[in-house]
């Protein structure tokens, strides 16, 4: 069975989970039909499945490699990549004045959810670009705008994000890399750069690489930041290429999956003579950079449950054609298929679930951040703005834990052979494991919701989106449906648990933070759980709403997975509630030498 | 940092978790008294650290690899394996008379998780080795154990296991290699297998497999099946090497993991010219196999442990050693170590924690295997022999289910540092993955637990297990020491919720096992969590009764280890309870074609 990108589950999601209707009561953009938008999905659809899928596993075997200081990409990489730009799938969510189709940014995301399933060292490249595009649109100058934005939000130009250096990881107070004014607007830029991913590579005529650097004299930590553009090839006033910039890649790291996209060291300035433009205000780089950051965030999240979703589809395909074994006690006849055993199909139905859950706290998430950006409604605005800072560390880590779990069972499956390369259930488990880490580990995205999103308001993006998990959870009790009617009581005892569990979170972040900094994993889990659930299930009740016509096998299916989530995975919410509140004795140093006897 | 065996916590938790004294009291052994077995297992140590931990990444990116037909191993191995051999460490728990030290197997297991800690791929072929030797002593004929018996005790030649076939995974009732007898007691052995660890290798003079395969008009199914011993070279009545035997080998697989462990694809009898010697009698080989399968699943539980070990000291040193970050809120100053992070060092202690979880499990469970077979009083001997029964889906499942887990976290600690190949710390999660899946995938174990074990007496034997742990949790609510006073409060309430569980699993297995089959794994789960717990807690309670000496900060360690068991990772078992029970409706069929719309 090969990757079909899931665009009925992602339309479905998007319109009930997700609101969708949000974004079109904005008044911002012109056909969001269901069909125009099923249209959308359905071509972005067909190419993931017919241009990218069949490249993934040869971007495993055949992964990007560093010849003589330039890096070549996977056989077919460049020629897909030349399709994709001419398909216009990276410019869906720009302004029409950039090339773009000024679509919503829940549908782009979409359009990636496809992308990423179908080979995600490939998709991860223009996930880049867009990133580099919103930093542009953003704090670019007008100069910026014009020589580079319109290529690269077509992507005839990639954007890199170089960020880490080799002592400055999550802690980029600390970068170094310098940068000099040169008195003509330019700047000589001096530093290495680590993790840049598609820092070099064959497929575009030019990168525009964002670095963070320091200014003479800047104030030390992250308020002496600075953002700048500095291209591969330099760019003249007309826009034309010309000399290369002096920029070296020193190496691309060996890495236990994505081989296909290629992570870069980089060197920049080693004669003195790399040039870029500021962007944006001095020392207000990193500030910059984390807006465009928390976009990325949701895209990892989309990303990682994207790969989730291709390796359920293969271990349901090999579900259903593996014969092995009869039913409990039946002792002789032909071998029924895997899939007609029940914990095989409480493995599938797990793997969906988490998936499904992690999708749509996605697209919810970038709802509100449509809707925080185009709503002409200023409240209506402010309390998407609200709810996409809530649930940004949610739709990251939620998502990328729970594809760490989806594409382990998908191996586990596929029983020995999953663990032969062949097969290619392990590379999605290879491949998914940095999206737990890249943009913010999780335990930063930990400390980001209790720390960040918690102190807004004493908690109040919290408490508001508890109410609405809510009133979706008596919603569903009054349902009259059985499954559901369950599921409403459990979401509604699960959610009381973590209302307390907030109320505890935001008293210890402010008396005592060291003790709300020990749960900070496990609460984010418990949060994480409560949340894939309330959006699951608030689809659910729609689709019992829906029910009646053509689609109700469909719909009936969709309810399914929603009520097993409530009935097996919910309940694992409750597993973590006890952790957060152990508070800092729980991890009180203990002496490192004892702990390994 | 490298690899150091943890002798001082394997020997702590043979003596307090898993009771050793038991052992001693069966009276037949001679020496078990502290000093010996430090003894003991501090050479293993050293070996383990000394020869085989420096070989470990060299077996991941040096595999072994299959040439004109013959397999061979990673630099190293073979003087390895010779100086293993020359230390006896193969020997340790068989019998005097084959030239064994007649030391228990609970022993022989604590020295197998140190050579599994420092390099897994070459431990295990030692290990199958091991059960071979098993399966010999217990079915073998006088003249087999005359010929094989001391040269495979001793590890100077090598055994393997020859179940699956290509369409006979899980489903061993399928076998179709045949054996057809020669009227001289051989047999003519034809048929192919798969999944053969060291089915060829360059590190011994002979290889002894066991293989299963059926005699004509054999019984269909699992009770026509008998075993055979296939030698690579065919051994003359003296216990001379003869003519090589016409086996095959075919490939080696590409694996996800435990590259220098060659995993073989064997045709046996290709030229209708390869010879065995039934083992056992006709028909039993099934049965055989699966005596000597429990211990193998046992060692497996701990070769998982053993690796998660490995991953949590190499994390642990690494977060001593990287500096990134301040302490919440304190804006400059030097970077501290990612160590003084209270949420890395949650991940510590949670890989410690599940890790010396698995291996006080496994522990127990071997010295209940002693026991069972040695004690001279049949009520004990039973006893044991029942919680044997009982523990052995535990060890299996459990120590590999946190492995993946362990080993996954200590990837996280290192963040984008463990993505990196180099590193080491991907290569404990691609290694350990397989032992979720061989001698048994987790979800059979599942159905072991609830079915065969939870069906002996209906429920008897989880019942006496149960009774014991309220015990224990009794015992700790009354130790005055604030933190396991609180752990054995947690403990009594998840015991508690888990006894109901048990009861219902019982009532649904005999009545509509249906129910019970959607239940198994998180059924398991709940069962490991709160057995890990048990074991874990009983140890502590033990060191506070040790302390007021030397080793307090030790005591003081294992007590914080276990405590944080009971405040984070016990309360995990709760979540698993109501997947438990949600009956066979809630994996009741979808059609798959309408499960990736």
């Amino acid at each position: 069975m090969t990757y079909h990108a899931p665009v009925r589950d992602m339309q479905f999601l998007l319109n009930t989970a997700a609101n969708f209707d949000a974004v079109r009561e904005t008044g911002a953009f012109e056909d969001l039909s269901d069909d125009f938008i099923e249209a959308i999905l359905g071509e972005a659809g067909k190419f993931a499945d017919e241009v990218l899928a069949p490249m993934n596993w040869t971007s495993d075997q055949q992964g990007a490699r560093l010849e003589n200081g330039k890096v070549f990409t996977t056989p077919g990489f460049k020629e897909a990549y030349g399709q994709y730009v001419d398909a216009g799938w990276n410019s869906v969510a720009f302004p029409e004045e950039w090339g773009g189709q000024n679509l919503p940014n829940a549908v782009a995301l979409a359009v990636c959810d496809a992308m990423q399933g179908a080979c995600i060292s490939f998709a991860m490249g223009t996930m880049l670009t867009t990133g580099a595009v919103k930093a542009l649109l953003n704090h670019g100058s007008e100069e910026q705008k014009r020589l580079y934005l319109e290529k690269l939000v077509t992507a005839e130009w990639s954007g890199t994000m170089n960020l880490s250096e080799p002592h400055a990881g999550s802690d980029l107070a600390t970068v170094r890399t310098k940068a000099e004014p040169q008195g003509d607007g330019t700047y000589k830029i001096k530093g290495q750069k680590v993790w840049i991913s598609y820092g070099d590579h064959d497929m575009t005529d030019n990168i525009v690489h964002l670095v963070l650097a320091r200014l003479p004299d800047a104030p030390e930590g992250t308020r002496g930041i600075s953002m700048f553009l500095v291209p591969k090839f330099r760019v003249d006033s007309e826009g034309r290429l010309g000399q290369q910039n002096d920029i070296k890649i020193v190496g691309i790291e060996e890495k236990l999956g994505q081989h296909g996209s290629p992570t870069c060291v980089m060197s920049f300035g080693d004669n003195e003579d790399c040039l870029g433009t500021l962007v944006g205000k001095e020392n207000e780089g990193l500030k910059n950079m984390f807006v465009m950051m928390n976009a990325a965030r949701i895209d990892v999240g989309m990303q990682a449950a994207a790969v989730g979703e291709a390796a359920f589809q293969k271990a349901l395909g090999y579900a259903q054609d593996r014969t092995q074994g009869r039913a409990f006690g039946v002792k002789s006849g032909p071998a029924v298929s895997i899939w007609q055993h029940p914990d095989v199909r409480r493995n599938l139905y797990t793997m969906k679930a988490l998936t499904d859950a992690s999708r749509a706290i996605c697209l919810a998430n970038m709802v509100a951040y449509d809707v925080a950006r185009r709503s002409p409604d200023e409240a209506t605005a402010k309390a998407a703005k609200e709810r996409e800072e809530l649930l940004t560390p949610l739709s990251k880590a939620f998502s990328s834990e729970r594809a760490m779990e989806t594409t382990n069972i998908g191996i586990q499956i596929h029983g020995g052979m999953g663990f032969v390369e062949e097969t290619g259930a392990a590379q999605f488990n290879r491949d998914v494991r940095i999206c737990a880490i890249y943009e913010g580990t999780n335990g930063i995205q930990g400390i980001d919701l209790i720390g960040r999103k918690l102190g807004m308001g004493q908690g109040k993006l919290a408490y508001d989106f508890l109410d609405e998990v809510d009133e979706n959870a008596t919603a569903l009790k009054a349902s009259g449906h059985e499954a559901l009617v369950r599921a409403g009581e459990k979401l509604a005892s699960e959610v009381a648990s973590l209302r307390q569990n907030t109320e505890w979170m935001v008293a210890a972040m402010s008396s005592n933070p060291d003790d709300g900094l020990a749960g900070g994993t496990p609460y984010l889990e418990q949060f994480g759980y409560v949340t894939g659930g309330h959006y699951l299930l608030k689809s659910a009740l729609t689709a019992l709403s829906m029910k009646g016509g053509d689609s109700d096998a469909y719909l009936d299916g969709r309810i399914h997975i929603a009520s097993f989530y409530a009935d097996n995975l919910l309940p694992r919410a409750a597993g973590f509630a006890a952790a957060v509140t152990a508070g800092a004795g729980t991890v009180a140093e203990v002496d490192p030498a004892l702990l390994a006897g």
